[in-house]
């Protein structure tokens, strides 16, 4: 039995024209290949109907599923329904619980916000004109997204907005009109290992040394956000040899795994002083809130974080922390000795058991030949003292920012792991 | 005379498969665009070599420049140069003094790592086959980008990395074999019209209401981090109508307009503040941080940000932004009354001009009826008074904090914009 397949449509002339960039086809291409349906291309069109219904026919022509992104909106340039009708050979036609359920919704926006609920009539009723013969799949917004067939694939028409996109295509699976369809994929299994501190090249050494790929299984190794991630995918009859090979590169790569799952960083970390019962502090400077952002990024986070002080001038760093003048004037903003005393006082006066603290040079400006731009101390203040950190790396003012976030919060990992 | 018009293909199996994101094509796109070259397709295929040939065949067809991207180290599994050639039906010729550079590069390598030169010496060998005919734009680590003439187009051979392509691409216009092309481009002009606080389709509407797209002008309306932006894209010849139709929009967009370039908010923030000589704060806390976060994220924020203070608890409400007990007993912590008591407290403890607060509820627990998921009061407190905004809109933890914060700075600036 094959495996059925998948192409991925994103249209948009801003996609299209680099304005902004794409957040959805990484997303489609990764559940779809989880739930066994082999992705076969991407392929990213403008707003012109013609240019949509040409991609469309072209994928359907080597797929079993096309999923299509983007351009469902209320304007002129929001296409896509029309191009899937023309493809399919049929009309739009008014879809009347749609336009109820839009209007509810636009209703309520404008008294909420004080507009006229008229002004959303037009781009309510084109939104709930639908190709003949296609299921709606849920609203997101005011767009509906749709599952039909065209040119002899299915075809599962979502909005570009990435949150609604996301939520809208978890139920696309379960659709009736799509179940056989993945009834046919045989789901493939995924094994991690995310690294943390060791080289993409010293990685793809250790895979090759524990045997590389055996049949059947198919390891991509992979940099993002300053991990090294490992993803060994196997069909469920080979695990058996994937488990092997994961156990042997695990074993290899020793301290620097800190994950075989896909929580979120900062959610390892709030488990972690979780299941401690400590609470969290930040103290930052040059990242600038980010560390704390993360932290509060999960669900639940305050019960564990107690906030965080943003200590950009000197003077804050003093008056809020307590950093002594004449630390800050021997040392300077960015040295040990203030990460030090920084993650110290935030321990104290915000009342947290554990601080980290982020002192650094960002840039584009401030650098020197002693503290150039990449230089950053970190520290962590526990209960039962400190840990230091040094990080020296090149980047733009941004990378060395979320470089810094990314290491603090893995060094609150690994001195939370030193408490008991 | 048509401009010359461009597609894109990127290559590689963890790009397809959704185990990394691509980041390339927007660059490439958007540089393609503004140099009036107009990028027809993007599309993205597998390491497979037929897969590669059949998507380069395909956009070659209609298209008069290929870029590709990827599929060019020294595995078995970087196949983009043998596809070309494949494509263009002529063998791979070793490249001498590509061999050359390329061992010289990894012999240093070699040398500074420990390691045994002769190990590169294989992926070094076959990075320096290139297809017959084809010329050497520059290498990049150990693979060369390459200018060649396929199925009647010109293509672009990149390397994946992104800081690698770039380097390349950079280079790519003024090649002796792409001058021409370039030469028939004539680059588009831009004009830009940025709003907050309206609707899609009522600036829908206020397109439409303005006389819609003139001969040779396209606008392009899209929704991106809470702003909509009107992108209205003309020949140099057509400047003129564009502009009409750019300032009747504008004019009908009234105070919505906040910006007429590319500036970043928060650098549009701080230069109001810094013109006027006001420093700023923040006190957040259903954002975490992520204020303070987006406004240091500009080079040379530090003359105006002084810090922030992230306070999560209510404790340090109080004990850090001096909040009266009994004010967060009566209203409770999500409520105009601490928003605002937050914001002076920033004020005056933070030893700031003006200063924004943010709280609310973020989710997804933590809701009540009186006070849903979503509800955010936020508070500028300056020297002349203050100014209060209560928004609510449904969403995830994370959208209600990127909104949140987006409002955070779109509030600040409104009352920068008051303060003399």
């Amino acid at each position: 039995m094959t495996a059925p397949s998948a192409a991925i449509l994103l249209t948009g002339n801003e996609l299209l024209r680099g304005v902004i960039s794409d957040r959805n086809a990484s997303f489609l291409a990764a559940d779809l290949e989880l739930r066994g349906v082999r992705v076969r291309r991407t392929l990213v069109v403008g707003d012109d109907v013609e240019d949509i219904a040409g991609g469309l026919r072209e994928l359907a022509a080597s797929a079993d599923l096309v999923v299509t992104s983007g351009g469902l909106g209320p304007t002129h340039d929001d296409r896509t329904v029309e191009a899937v009708a023309r493809v399919a050979g049929v009309g739009l036609v008014l879809d009347q619980e749609v336009l109820d359920t839009v209007t509810r919704w636009t209703d309520e926006i404008s008294t909420r916000q004080g507009l006229d609920p008229a002004m959303f009539e037009p781009g309510n009723r084109k939104q709930a004109h639908i190709p003949e013969g296609a299921s709606v799949l849920g609203i997101a917004g005011t767009a509906p997204g749709l599952v039909a067939e065209a040119a002899g694939a299915s075809v599962v028409v979502l909005p570009g907005v990435p949150s609604e996109l996301r939520r809208l295509w978890l139920d696309a699976p379960a659709h009736p009109r799509l179940t056989d369809l993945f009834a046919r994929a045989v789901p493939r299994e995924r094994l991690l290992l995310r690294t943390y501190g060791i080289s993409e090249s010293r990685v793809a050494d250790i895979f090759a040394e524990s045997g590389g790929d055996p049949e059947g299984v198919e390891t991509s190794i992979c940099a993002r956000n300053y991990e090294i991630e490992i993803d060994v995918r196997t069909d469920p009859a080979d695990r058996p040899r994937a488990e092997e090979l994961w156990r042997r590169m695990h074993s290899a790569l020793g301290e620097h795994v800190f994950a075989t799952d896909e929580r979120p960083l900062p959610e390892i970390v709030l488990t972690l002083a979780r299941e401690r019962g400590l609470t969290l502090a930040t103290a930052e400077s040059c990242t600038g809130g980010l560390v704390a952002g993360e932290l509060t990024s999960i669900a639940g986070s305050s019960d564990v974080v107690v906030g965080g002080a943003v200590t950009y001038s000197n003077q804050l760093k003093e008056r809020v922390l307590g950093v002594p003048a004449d630390l800050l004037e021997r040392h300077g903003a960015v040295s040990a000795e203030v990460a030090e005393a920084m993650a110290a006082g935030a321990r104290e006066r915000l009342g947290a058991n554990v601080a980290v603290s982020v002192t650094g040079v960002a840039g584009p400006g401030g650098g020197t030949p002693e503290k150039p731009v990449g230089l950053v101390f970190l520290h962590v203040a526990g209960p039962g003292g400190g840990s230091a950190h040094r990080m020296q790396w090149p980047g733009d003012r941004g990378v060395v920012r979320r470089r810094a976030t990314v290491a603090a919060l893995h060094q609150l990992r690994d001195h939370l792991l030193t408490l008991s």
